[in-house]
C-alpha cells in the first residue's frame, strides 16, 4: 500500500546538515557540510562543468549534455510529446520507439527548447530598490516590470534567454542566464512499453524497470552545436553506498509555505485538483475504447493526467499525516514567537495573517479565476492558441513594464515556437475536451452566471464545441502566423469562430485577473517576502530556497529503505524485468526485448534509488558521481517522496534512476544503437 | 455561484425551539413546541393518520398512499429504476414518460418494496439488557444478535417488516413494524425532461421547475391494496407563509457526530468519495457518447453518480465551512467538559478518544475494507449476485444470531426480490463498470498486493472482466433461483465464472469485515452510546436524534431566502418553466409541454421551498397542510440545505417540492391523465 509515512520531516535551518537534504543553488552549495559528512566536495571547477553540462527542457523537465557534438539525454517521458507529435496513425513511434541510424535521420521536434544555464548574478539589490516602500498593486506592478527590463537588457538576442528568479519566496532575486536551443532533434526513444514498463500501477513505485531514456541533439545553424562541456560517461557506474549527485531543475516544492498556505492546500486546493483531475481521467480512459487512433492521439494526455493525479494524491497524503503537519505547526508557531519578541523583526509580524487572509480571498474567487482566466473551462488548443492571439494584438505594442509578463520581450521566442508548432491537432480530441470543460463551466459558475450565458447562449457545450471546431482556421499554421504578424489589426479583423470567442470574452477574463493580481497575488508576493527576511533573521542563510525550476545540486547515496518492515534493495536487474512481465500491458515487454533475451546479461543493473532530495522538473537529471560522470538517469521518485513537496524525510524518501550500465547494454544489445554508444563512449568498450 | 452559508447553525437541545429545526419521530413530536410557534399542533388523532399515510420505498425513498385504492405518490426519480428497468432500447419510458390509461395496464416494478408503517415500540431495555457489560466484539455480537431475535419474533410473515432502529446512535433502540409491499406497478410517469428539467447544472437549486413525481400502485393478492389511510388533496394547495409538515424518511444525518468523526469526513471519507465519483462520472458520461442504446441503459448511472457528487459535494463545503465547524468544535468542548467535571457522567469522559482512535484505525483499513468487502473493487451487477448466492450459502444455515445482519430471516424477502428481479442486465455496462473497478481495485491496493494477485493473475482488468461475463449464467433468473434454493451445496457445485470468483475471494473478504466489524464498528458503536448517554444526561432527552430512514416529522413554512443579496422568492410558475426553456437537454421542455402550452393557465405554481427539515431520502414526501391534505411533494433541497447533513441553517436551508396544483394542471391538460385526477380528487372540480 501507498502511505505516505514521513515521520518528521526537516525542513529548514540548521537542521538540514544532518540529512541529505537540499535542491542547492550551485552559487550558495554547502561544499563544506558535504566534505564533513562524505569527505568529498565539489570545487568551483567541478561545479562550474556540472553547470555547464546540464540541460533544462524548457516545457518542465531537465536533462544533460553527453557528448561534444550536442547530444542531450533527458526521460522518454520528456520526449514523449515530441514522439507523439512526429508520430502519425500509421507509425507510432510512441509504441514502437525511433532511432536515427544516421544523423541525417535525426527529426526535429515542434516545440521543444532547451537551455544551459550560463550565468547567475545576484538582482536583489536593484529588485529591492524598485519596489521599496511599496505594497499591494503599486508593488507587484513594479516587481514584474523590473523584472521585464532586467531581463530584456540581459537578452542581446533570442539565443539568450534570461530569467529574473525570485529565491526564497523573495527574500533574494538572482537573473539566471541561458543558452537557448530551439531546433531540438530526436535521435532515440526506446518503446514506451520498457520506458514506462508498469505504467500508472508503478509509476512512484520502486523497485522499478523501466528505461526512461531518450536521446535529442541541440542543433546551432542547421548542425550539431558544439559543446565545450559536457558529461562523460562513468566506466564502472554505480553501486550501493555510492556518493551521488543529482543536477537538474526542480519545478517547484513548497516547504516554505505559510501553515495557512499549507491548509488551503490540504483542505481546498488538492482535494478541488484530483476531483478534477479524475474525472478528466475517467473521461480519457473511456475516450481511448472509441478506437486504437483515438487510444493513440489521446495517449499522452492520459498519461499527464494521470502521472499528476498520483503526484497530488502523494502530496495530499502527506498534508493529512497529523504528525508532520503539527511539526510543521509547531515550527511556525517558534519562528513567529521569535518575530513577535523582537523589535527589529516586528515589522514583519502581520504578514502571516495577511498571507491567510488572501488564500482565503482567493477560495472565494477560484472558481471565475480558474475557468474564466485559467481556461479550466476552454480545455482546448484551438482556444489556447486564439487566446495567445487575441493577448499578443493587446499587449505587443504596449510598453514592456505595462504588458502581461508573459508578453514580455524574452519570452516572445517561447510563444512563437508554441504558436508556430507544426504538431497535429486532433478535432475529435478536441471536441470531447472542449464539451467536458465547457459543462464544467456551466457547473461551476453556475447555468445563471452571465459568463456562463455569454458563452453558451442558449446552446448545449456540445453544440457550442461543435461549432466552434467546425468554424476554426487555427489549424493552419499559416493562419496562425498570419495573425501574430498582422497583430491587432488582423485579429480583429478574423472571422475564426475561436479568435472571436477569445476576443469576446476577454474583458472578463481581464477584470478577474486583474482582481487576482492586484489583492491577491501582490498581497502574498509582498508577505511571502516579509515572512523570508524574517526567516533568514531567525534561521541565517545558509539554507537553500523552495525549488523555482531552475538548476539545483543535491548530494545523496545509492540506499535502499524500509517500507512496512520489509527493506527495499536500492538496485535491480534485468532479470527483474523479465520476471515481473506479464505479456499484458501495462506489464508487458517489448518484442525487441523477448527476442534479445539470449544476449542479455541478467545481473546487469536496471534501475536503483538514492537519497537525493529531488522533486517533479528533475525528470532527466543526470546522476553523476565524484568524478562528474554520468552514472544514472533520473526518472521519478518513490511514493514516499511525493510528500517532499512539503519536507524531506531521509528515511524514506528516495530518488529512482536507470542506471547508466542498464543504458548503454539496452542501446547496444537491443537496440543496437551502435552511434549513440560510441558517442556516448568514445573510449569504447565491451559492456560486460 | 453555490457556496454553502451556514452562518451558526443549531445543532441541538434547547436552541432547537427557535428554529423549525428537526426530523422528529411520531412517537416524540414536540406538539407544544410548535403549537407556542404556529398556534396550530397535531394532536394523537392527526399524527396517526399521517404515519399511516405516509410510506417509504425501501431502496431509499419516501412516498405517500393518496387513495383508498393503493395509489402511492413518489418522486419521478425515486421510480426511476423501474422506468428504467421496464423500458427496451425501442420503447424508452424514461424519455417517453408512461400512463396506463387503464387499471390492467399498470405493470409491476421488478424491484419496488413500499413499507407502511404501522407500530412503533420501545425495546430499549432489551436491547441493553443484552449488552451489558459488553464491549468490543462481544458486544457488537450481541447487539446483532439481539436485534435479529426482536425482529424475528415481530415478524409473523413476508408481508410484515420488522427492523430494530438505533436511535440518538444508541442512546434509545425502538422496533418499527410496517406492512410491506412487493406487488407495487407503475402508474404515471411524465418524461425525464421534465422530471429532471434543468438537469445536473439545476439539481439541488432553486427556483426550479421540476414535475418530479410518478405515481405507482401497491397490490394485494393481484388487486389494489385497500388503505384504511390515505392523504386526501387539498383543494386549495398552499401559498407563502403558510405552515407546512413533512412526513418522510431523512435517510441520515450527521448532527451527533464527535468531533473526529467529522474531520474524518472531512479530510479522508467525502474527498475519497467525491474522486471515485468524479472518476466515475468522467467515465460514464463518456460511455454515452458510445451510441443511443449505451445513453440509455447508463442514464439511471449517471444520474445517481452526479446527484451523489453533488450532495457530498456540498458536505464536504459545509464542513470546510470554518465559521461552522468552529461552533463544532466549541460544542463538543462545552459538552465534555461537563462531562469531566461530573462523577456521575465521567464513566463517558473516555468515548471521545475511543471514536478518534477507531476513526483512525479505519483510515488504516479503508483501502481493503472497500475494495475487498465493499465491493468497490467489483462493480458489477453480477458479481454483486454472485456474492449474495456465495455468502446465502453459508450463512442461511447458520443459527439466527451467528449470521451476518443482512442474512437474518427478517431481511430475506428483500434479499430474493433483489436476487429473482427480472430487471435487464447490461453486458456492455457490466464490461466497462468492472474493467474500471478492477483497475482500480489494483491501483488502490498496489499491483502487489496478494488479493490484486489473486483476482488479476497475470490477466489485465479488461481480460478478467471480459471473461467473467463471458463464462456466466446470472443473467437467467431461473439460473439464479436454482443456486438460491439448492443452497450451499448447488453454490459449491457451480462453474459460473462470477460464482467462482466470489467463492475464491470470499476468505478475504469475511477477513477484512470480522477486523473492522470487531476492531472499528463495535468501538464506535458502543462509544456512541456512550456519548448519547452523556448528552442525554446533560441536554435532556427533548430533542430528536439523526435521521436513520425511518418516519419522521418535520414543521415549517412557506418561505424565500437571500442568497447573495438577492431575495429568492418561494414558489415558481409555469410561465417561468417556459422562460427559461432553451430546447437543448437539460433545459429542453418535452414536446408534450409545448404542444399543451395554449391550454396552460401560466399563473399556476409550480414548485416552492419550505423552511422544513428534510435530508436525502425525503425525496417523495407528501408535503401536508394542517387539515393533514396534500399541498405538495417534496424532490429536493436548495444547495444550501446540503450542509444539513450536520446542521440545520433557518436562514438559507429550504426544503424544495412540487406544488399540488401543479401536479393536477399536469395531469389534467397535459397529460390528459383523467384516470389518476379523479383518484386524488372524487371531489373532482375544475383546475383553475
Amino acid at each position: 500500500m501507498k502511505r505516505i509515512a514521513i515521520v518528521i520531516a526537516l525542513v529548514a535551518g540548521a537542521a538540514v546538515s544532518h540529512a541529505d537534504e537540499g535542491m542547492w543553488t550551485y552559487n550558495h552549495f554547502p561544499s563544506d557540510q558535504v566534505k564533513q559528512k562524505y569527505g568529498f566536495s565539489p570545487d568551483a571547477k567541478w561545479l562550474e562543468h556540472a553547470q555547464l553540462s546540464s540541460a533544462r527542457i524548457s516545457q518542465g523537465c531537465s536533462a544533460s549534455f553527453v557528448s561534444e557534438n550536442g547530444l542531450v539525454m533527458t526521460n522518454h517521458h520528456c520526449a514523449r510529446s515530441c514522439i507523439q507529435q512526429l508520430s502519425t496513425p500509421k507509425n507510432d513511434m510512441v509504441a514502437q520507439g525511433f532511432y536515427a541510424k544516421n544523423l541525417p535521420d535525426e527529426v526535429k521536434c515542434p516545440e521543444m527548447e532547451i537551455n544551459q544555464l550560463v550565468e547567475i548574478s545576484d538582482v536583489t539589490a536593484r529588485m529591492s530598490k524598485a519596489t521599496a516602500g511599496l505594497s499591494g498593486k503599486p508593488y507587484n506592478d513594479a516587481e514584474k516590470a523590473e523584472s521585464s527590463r532586467i531581463e530584456k537588457e540581459c537578452a542581446s538576442s533570442d539565443s539568450v534567454r534570461c530569467d529574473v528568479v525570485s529565491l526564497y519566496h523573495g527574500g533574494a532575486y538572482n537573473l539566471y542566464k541561458y543558452r537557448r536551443y530551439q531546433d531540438v532533434r530526436l535521435v532515440f526513444a526506446p518503446e514506451e512499453a520498457i520506458a514506462f514498463f508498469g505504467g500508472d500501477p508503478d509509476n512512484f513505485m520502486f523497485p522499478r524497470y523501466d528505461l526512461d531514456v531518450s536521446f535529442v541533439r541541440v542543433y546551432d545553424g542547421g548542425k550539431p552545436a558544439h559543446m565545450d562541456s559536457y558529461f562523460r560517461w562513468s566506466p564502472a557506474g554505480v553501486k550501493d553506498g555510492d556518493l551521488t549527485f543529482v543536477s537538474g531543475h526542480p519545478g517547484g516544492t513548497q516547504r516554505q509555505l505559510t501553515i495557512a498556505e499549507l491548509e488551503a492546500q490540504r483542505e481546498w486546493n488538492l482535494p478541488r485538483a484530483l476531483i478534477r483531475l479524475a474525472e478528466m481521467r475517467g473521461m480519457i480512459a473511456e475516450y481511448q475504447n472509441r478506437g486504437p487512433e483515438e487510444k493513440r492521439h489521446s495517449n499522452a494526455m492520459l498519461f499527464g493526467i494521470e502521472n499528476s493525479f498520483k503526484a497530488l494524491n502523494g502530496r495530499l497524503e502527506a498534508l493529512q499525516d497529523k504528525e508532520f503537519f503539527a511539526s510543521k505547526v509547531a515550527e511556525e508557531k517558534a519562528l513567529r514567537a521569535k518575530v513577535d519578541n523582537d523589535a527589529a523583526l516586528k515589522q514583519y509580524a502581520a504578514a502571516w495573517d495577511a498571507v491567510a487572509k488572501a488564500e482565503s480571498e482567493y477560495h472565494q474567487i477560484e472558481n471565475p479565476y480558474e475557468f474564466m482566466e485559467g481556461n479550466a473551462g476552454f480545455s482546448s488548443t484551438y482556444f489556447g492558441l486564439a487566446k495567445l492571439l487575441v493577448r499578443a494584438g493587446d499587449e505587443r505594442p504596449k510598453p514592456l513594464d505595462k504588458r502581461f509578463r508573459e508578453y514580455r520581450d524574452s519570452n516572445l521566442p517561447a510563444l512563437t515556437q508554441r504558436l508556430l508548432s507544426p504538431a497535429p491537432i486532433y478535432d475529435e480530441l478536441e471536441t470531447a475536451r472542449l464539451t467536458w470543460s465547457l459543462t464544467k463551466l456551466r457547473e461551476k459558475l453556475g447555468a445563471d452566471h452571465p459568463f456562463v450565458k455569454k458563452v453558451l447562449g442558449k446552446q448545449s457545450p456540445a453544440e457550442v464545441a461543435k461549432n466552434l471546431i467546425a468554424h476554426t482556421k487555427l489549424r493552419d499554421v499559416a493562419y496562425r502566423k498570419q495573425l501574430w504578424d498582422g497583430g491587432k489589426k488582423a485579429v480583429d479583423a478574423s472571422d475564426d469562430a475561436f479568435i472571436k470567442l477569445a476576443r469576446f470574452i476577454d474583458g472578463d477574463a481581464r477584470a478577474i485577473r486583474k482582481r487576482y493580481e492586484d489583492n491577491i497575488e501582490s498581497v502574498l508576493k509582498k508577505n511571502d517576502e516579509a515572512i523570508a527576511k524574517a526567516r533568514f533573521a531567525v534561521e541565517g542563510m545558509n539554507t537553500y530556497p523552495d525549488a523555482t525550476f531552475t538548476l539545483r545540486l543535491s548530494y545523496g547515496t545509492v540506499k535502499g529503505y524500509n517500507e512496512n518492515g520489509r527493506f527495499i534493495a536500492p538496485l535491480t536487474n534485468f532479470a527483474g524485468a523479465f520476471e515481473r512481465a506479464t505479456g499484458r500491458d501495462p506489464f508487458a515487454l517489448p518484442a525487441t526485448w523477448n527476442a534479445a533475451k539470449p544476449k542479455l546479461v541478467m545481473k546487469t543493473p536496471f534501475d536503483f534509488c538514492t537519497t537525493n532530495d529531488i522533486i517533479g522538473g528533475n525528470s532527466g537529471s543526470p546522476v553523476i558521481n565524484q568524478k562528474g560522470e554520468i552514472v544514472g538517469l533520473i526518472f521519478d521518485g518513490n511514493i514516499q517522496s511525493l510528500g517532499g513537496e512539503y519536507g524531506f524525510d531521509p528515511k524514506v524518501n528516495r530518488a529512482v534512476a536507470v542506471h547508466s550500465e542498464a543504458l548503454i547494454h539496452a542501446l547496444d544489445k537491443i537496440y543496437g544503437a551502435e552511434r549513440i554508444v560510441n558517442e556516448l563512449r568514445p573510449q569504447k568498450r565491451a559492456t560486460r
